[in-house]
């Protein structure tokens, strides 16, 4: 897998980490499938917070739904007990019930136990709606192609329209995967706070970058702006961070996603799924009373602003990564997404 | 469909409708789909608020969390934007995802601009864990099954261990669907509030009939008591009634669930996922803009407390005629679920 | 002090600690402030957590709002945060400003800091509405008469027609202050369950005494029942455990007082404000970043429904307990809310 | 009273109202009453909805809290029942108990029946902390301020270091109060979004003008930097129309302001109290079943987008307001806020 090479444009003033991407963060990877011929745009994206079995070894999460017109699955269970317990995996709509098949088969043939003697499995699948590029009714993704996913996870992936960004569009331009990274530094050592967004939203003459209202220049330069559809995006935001915090502390830092989001034009549309998740690769919490509770000591709240400050950046950093590692793509009906770089003609530049 | 003859237990003291289930409200009907042979006892069961399409014309509604240890889906949007947009759906927990395409799938089939011209369609699928007595790892459940039980939906329907509720065990003994309600008069007329529970819940000795601890003298009769897995049960309650609410109304009518459930002996365990949902039939919402918006006059909420009490027995209620009405099943592995009128004798009185 | 003799009642089949009160969970202390003459029947209850400053070491703790129909202050911070950061106090609605404001002044004479070069104190104020047998509009709690709460909480304390307790009414009979406790085992050692209530809602007849509806008897047998109001009651159900819980578990447990309430014949009424908090006193969270932060082992999940079944218990016992000791009051323009005991010649017998 | 000269920084591109202020939405009015001699710079700000009585004609209303580190009260019955039922009430951390008694106080001063016959009244009042300039401690605001606030409400208001806004800092500037609003054009007519903002929160490296990051550069300029307290800031955010929308949609409306604030360079801090309320004036709720409810047809949810955006845009415009009005403050031990103008020299521009 190639390295994406790092976004130009920089957010903010906080330390970016080596990758300024959400691997920063030890031990979490980053896997695609991708599906592209024809009217098939769209593909399976996997992160996941540790190379064991996330079943075993549960992982504290919080997740904030800032607009919930979104067909995700699993944060009922999120919410209540404040871990999950399969790799995140992300892809279009109504491909949701087939990766959460999916992760109830992988749960199930890693552990028979499941749904028998042990408690089932909570699939945790998150979407947004690429039907303007991709056939989105013709159900392409099937559960092998989470496991495709899974298996090409590492910490050098891959942004843009991969994996489940392949057919994502964002502020009528083409969307899909990107990633981002802060570094905070405390007296007693530093933390990494990493982003990674399915961004699918907004319309070009909201778009701000870095400040900058330019979506209302781009959209007089834009092809087909009779053809967009009204507003129906989606963003996922998922903020990974080795800082030890609980699933309170974690919900609080999800919020800030909103922060980030908001600084590139979004208002949070009505017909908007924006969601964001954060956990801590800090500690895991073990499945069963068999194995000794972890002893944490949680970061002092009093100690958050930096994290919170982190993950407003990496979010927005993120959105315009995605938007700058994005290519063109073509899809169903003869749709197009420009690329933002095609747009501005930056690639020259 | 022969109609299940009323539960002999009387709670409360409202006046119960005619049927005494969930169809005594007006246009709610409800089906199932029975999957009863050898290791694989389970199904599904649909209840629809009116005849027509339910993405044309959703449904005003809300839910509430008691304990979020489940996996339906569905209610991320319908929290969002109050109204839901398929049939109800029951089915045991890793069909979860079969059902939720099937309801996809359905919505297309009759409207083809979803997820194009349209928004998506949100799917919403409750479950329970039917593995003591079904092969749940065997994933018999098929979207065609969704599709019979919409097909058989009317206001006559069986209870006990039917449809969803097939496989399930509530305190140690056969669960299931139950329904009731109950009718209250206000000087300008009268509302109905129906429930139907998929009942999955509690130990033995737990269980309290009509405030009685039956349960522990049951418990010492009870054959296989060893064979008991731990309470990882779950209840979905299902509230209908016409009386005109939004779904903020709503959602206070469902807390209101929770009154009856513990009354049965249920302090809400931890493995349980304790879900109920409520909706009003007496408006409902269009798709579309191009159609105007109901005017409705809400019922006040000093108006309230008769159909909050309402709630509380109908569910008490409709968790006993589940009891009441459940065979003895045998199923995976020869386990046994003994029917609550078998442990009792009461059939025979 | 004297200490209230045990109710007579026995809910369920949890053991129960030496006191059956809130107190048996080692360092919380409960203190009262009783206004008694005339028109004039109410007061102040406070439940310290710990000996020492709450500011400066906070209390994990988590709240439920059962019905949301309720002036009490605090919960805002204390759902963000998860702790509170003074005594928790208890008087009626409209003297909730003042506990507030004497809670703030408390907190500025021990930390004069506090609003300048520290942040501001968090009030935790809750409150019933006690104007039927008080004159509420007088306005005669003072911030003098939080203190003298304050000062005299012990593990020793009275219950029924005490400090908030004093003019409260419940199922239409004098109500006020209860307390019980259960105590949990495991392999590891016990835990204690205790709960404190604060009684003021329902209506005679839908009173039920460990199950049975004895509430529809006694109505025929209770003076001035064209007299009661409608239900415009509350209830405040405090629980503290010595169980090692963060504020996301603590919430999960005051969830399960929902179920001990209902047991007694509440169906959260409209006009009710029904909240639960839970805390733990297992540890404490420093104000500053200058001390370090626990390292905590919390309770495993899987192991956590014994304590839910102790908390929903206790709650009922706490509701029967503050029935059995309350006695009869004559108040406000001769309104009078006659004792249980009384009412059922059980002082007699 | 003198109205505000407009803030001629111009935020977004939809139409403003005639006033640019929330004053804008039919039938809202606003009053101050100020505090300034020495050490105290604090006041009272009072929204009201409408003229009359608003315990009779209850406001339909809504809030989110984005980040809870904040004292407000009134939020807990608002949620649940979707209304507020007295002016809204604005001012400093330490009064808000003050103010809740003036408000229970006026109350049954207009209505004997509250607390008796009729149920209690639910005070609503909200905070920042503006312990740099005012000293907070000496708690100098009465009940008489907020009665002088709600006799000088009228359409035309000053903005800036008056009323709740008088110690107000924003961006380690003097803020305080701000306001703007935004009309939205349909086919069948035009609603009009309001905002009003009580702004106490940031540090200046962080301020962000139109997109533009000015704060690091004026940072550069500004005296007293060592000064600066931590952030400890909040901000209160009202937002008012008179688009026909129920409680849930005016929730997802105040959703939005999010989004202004953090245009504006907010992360929202750990220790800072950030809520929004939105409320509607197209309708209002009688207090008793005697009058018949209102029968609305509320606005269709695909509708809501065009107020969403106002809401974001005119919350940033309302922080821009608060700054660009407010004069420079001198108040407690010689602590100085320098105003925004006074520090880029714009007033003599």
């Amino acid at each position: 897998m190639k390295a994406a090479e790092p976004c130009p444009w920089r957010v903010g003033h906080l330390a970016r980490g080596p990758r300024d991407a959400i691997t920063d963060v030890p031990r979490v990877t980053v896997g695609h499938c991708t599906l592209a011929e024809h009217s098939v745009q769209t593909g399976v994206t996997v992160v996941r917070a540790h190379a064991g079995s996330h079943f075993l070894q549960k992982v504290p999460a919080a997740a904030t739904v800032i607009n919930g017109f979104g067909k995700s699955v699993g944060l009922l269970q999120l919410d209540e007990l404040g871990v999950f317990e399969t790799p995140l995996a992300l892809t279009n709509t109504f491909s949701v019930p087939a990766l959460a098949q999916a992760q109830i088969s992988q749960a199930i043939a890693a552990h028979p136990e499941i749904g028998r003697l042990w408690p089932t499995v909570n699939p945790l699948v998150f979407e947004c709606n690429d039907g303007y590029l991709n056939d989105i009714q013709a159900l392409r993704v099937q559960p092998s192609h989470y496991l495709q996913a899974c298996e090409t996870a590492e910490s050098v992936f891959a942004q843009g329209a991969v994996g489940a960004g392949r057919g994502m569009s964002c502020f009528g331009l083409k969307g899909g995967i990107g990633s981002a990274s802060r570094v905070v530094s405390y007296a007693t050592g530093s933390y990494t706070v990493g982003a990674l967004v399915l961004s699918n939203f907004g319309k070009l003459k909201n778009f701000m970058l870095l400040g900058q209202p330019v979506g209302q220049r781009l959209a007089a330069r834009q092809r087909n702006v009779e053809a967009s559809p009204p507003d129906k995006g989606s963003i996922i935001m998922v903020l990974a961070t080795d800082a030890p915090l609980d699933a309170r502390q974690l919900r609080r830092l999800s919020v800030r996603a909103a922060a980030g989001l908001a600084r590139t034009g979004s208002f949070y549309g009505h017909g908007s799924g924006d969601i964001a998740l954060a956990f801590s690769t800090a500690y895991t919490i073990p499945a069963h009373t068999t194995e000794p509770m972890p002893a944490i000591a949680l970061l002092h709240e009093q100690a958050l602003d930096p994290l919170f400050e982190a993950a407003a950046e990496s979010v927005e950093q993120a959105i315009l990564s995605s938007l700058w590692h994005a290519t063109s793509v073509t899809g169903r009906d003869g749709h197009v997404r420009q690329s933002l770089r095609e747009l501005v003609g930056a690639s020259r530049a």
